[in-house]
């Protein structure tokens, strides 16, 4: 049994040009509203039967090509012993937020199996669920955009006090990542070894570093991360996601990663061509276009399409996670799209 | 007389590379908080004392090389029939905010010697105040960036609201982007007129815009505001600066104006050599730069004045505007520092 979204992966040819979306689990499902109704979100992302219906949701509803495990990236956060709420109107609130080597020194490496085993347990009732049908991704948060939320406490425009530790307590932050290193290492390693058929590296706020700060303070910790997986199961494609990668794209490349998720602010051919033909691409269409009537969000499908070329190695997705308000119906119009321009005929 | 910072701006080789800072006049002076335990922000904005006080506090104390008029880019936005106000915690709200044909046919466009005069006697105070010392850039917002504002009703991570009503009611988009252009056209030529002997345009939201939409949604009203400027006062520098412009940098280029302002995640040289070596540029040091010490700082600064290569038309600046917490002692020495290695032998 081949699968377009791991074929893609793999940069082989695929009938279709094969998509999934950001967040594609969320708000903008009215079935999914409906779980919400009954556990909050955390609670959701802790119980397999909760995590597993609104995983398959967007698989029934839109036909994705892939599943992807619903989570947060701050799961594992938790059981490093951070208390991790999410507030109404205020997003995560971490406490408290780790600001001396005291705080890092109390952090632990949480064992996926005795720890996170709500999320193995997930995965393998999901594979069950799934076989046939489509591939899971796992998921996973890199270790700079995790440093951000643990040092800033809760979400920032532009994540200062995180650079600010950063730079007046280089040791507290380096034995930070490192401790996030190991824990989003052995984590996606677990998550691989449950059933992930993928996995995908979420460093959502790499984009706010300079060049020379992504190489020193993001770049090496994913890196190694990324490394440790593919050590673990080379055949397991990794996607590494940035949001605003346009001046970090080489670097961000050097991670290592078998696919690069590209976010909206790029014209993908030009990316494409910066990051070379073999590399497989997974983008990038911008979230806000979901409101436009559905003739011209079918341009804007057709514009990627088109600057992908028809050429192997492509996944189709948005360039960030899909918006709380974005209309259904355009997000079941979009899958259908992009099924039906990308045909080879 | 001339001024380093004017010469920089028309492309003319200096003594040493002029450098000011966004938002110098801001929290990270314990002057200027003085004056906020009497007056709040709003208040400092419209009442010419404290407007010029606050306005020359940098000058005084850092040494800049040049005077930016304190204000805020909403303040026209007041006057065009919005409610303003600053919320402790949460910034500018907005009132109502602008989701309709109705809204926008209820918003005027100031006559700034009416409507805004408070900052036209500013500028003209501070003029007499700087003779000789260094000249005065007036201030204001950028369309697309006022729009989004506007629509949102406070800030946001992605402004997705805004780019809401742009795709869902683009009638209603462009009616109100006309109606500010309008406003910031007259509003930037009257502060000229007052005496500002340069002008910087924030447009600091545009960098959330793919290429095609910042091509048709922001570029079209910004270039047309430049222009209206440029066609009355030709010899007036006029600064253009975009938070996060790596995917855009050709397409803002077009817009016209004399310099552009650069964020941090570029790399100066590159930048600039995609710019064209004629351009004049403003920029780039990451404003959480300023939290490292004063020995790593200097290199950081050095790295951007060697990637200028002391060719003319580089004004120094941050890549966004200083933060709060910054250490004044190493915003007095980034001065320093700008001015000593820059020194032409």
């Amino acid at each position: 049994m081949t699968y377009p979204f791991l074929e893609a992966c793999h940069g082989r040819p695929t009938e279709y040009t094969p998509i999934w979306i950001m967040r594609q689990a969320g708000r903008y499902l009215e079935e999914y509203r409906e779980v919400q109704k009954t556990a909050d979100f955390m609670t959701v992302c802790k119980t397999p039967e909760l995590t597993v219906e609104v995983t398959l949701q967007p698989v029934r509803i839109l036909g994705v090509d892939a599943a992807i495990l619903f989570s947060d990236i701050l799961t594992p956060i938790e059981k490093m012993g951070m208390k991790v709420q999410f507030l109404k109107g205020k997003g995560p609130v971490l406490e408290p937020a780790i600001t001396s080597m005291q705080a890092v020194d109390k952090l632990g490496v949480p064992d996926p199996e005795d720890d996170l085993g709500f999320v193995l347990e997930s995965i393998r009732i999901l594979r069950r669920e799934l076989e046939g049908k489509v591939p899971l991704i796992g998921f996973c948060g890199a270790p700079f955009t995790l440093a951000c939320y643990m040092i800033e406490g809760e979400t920032s425009k532009d994540y200062s006090d995180a650079k600010r530790l950063m730079f007046q307590a280089p040791h507290v932050y380096s034995a930070l990542l490192e401790k996030i290193t190991e824990t989003v290492s052995v984590y996606a390693d677990a998550q691989i070894k449950a059933g992930a058929q993928a996995i995908q590296f979420f460093d959502t706020w790499a984009g706010l570093l300079s060049r020379a700060d992504y190489q020193a303070y993001a770049l090496p910790y994913v890196k190694r991360a990324i490394a440790y997986v593919r050590e673990r199961h080379p055949d397991t494609p990794i996607v590494y996601y940035i949001n605003g990668s346009a001046t970090i794209l080489d670097l961000m490349q050097s991670a290592g990663s078998s696919v690069i998720g590209l976010d909206w602010r790029h014209d993908l051919d030009t990316a494409w061509k910066q990051l070379g033909e073999g590399t497989v691409v997974q983008g990038n269409l911008d979230p806000c276009t979901l409101f436009l009537p559905q003739d011209e969000l079918r341009k804007r499908v057709k514009d990627v399409l088109d600057r992908a070329a028809g050429r192997p190695g492509h996944i189709f997705n948005l360039g960030h996670g899909i918006l709380p308000p974005t209309p259904r119906e355009n997000a079941i119009a979009l899958v259908q799209m992009v099924h039906e321009m990308s045909r080879r005929k």
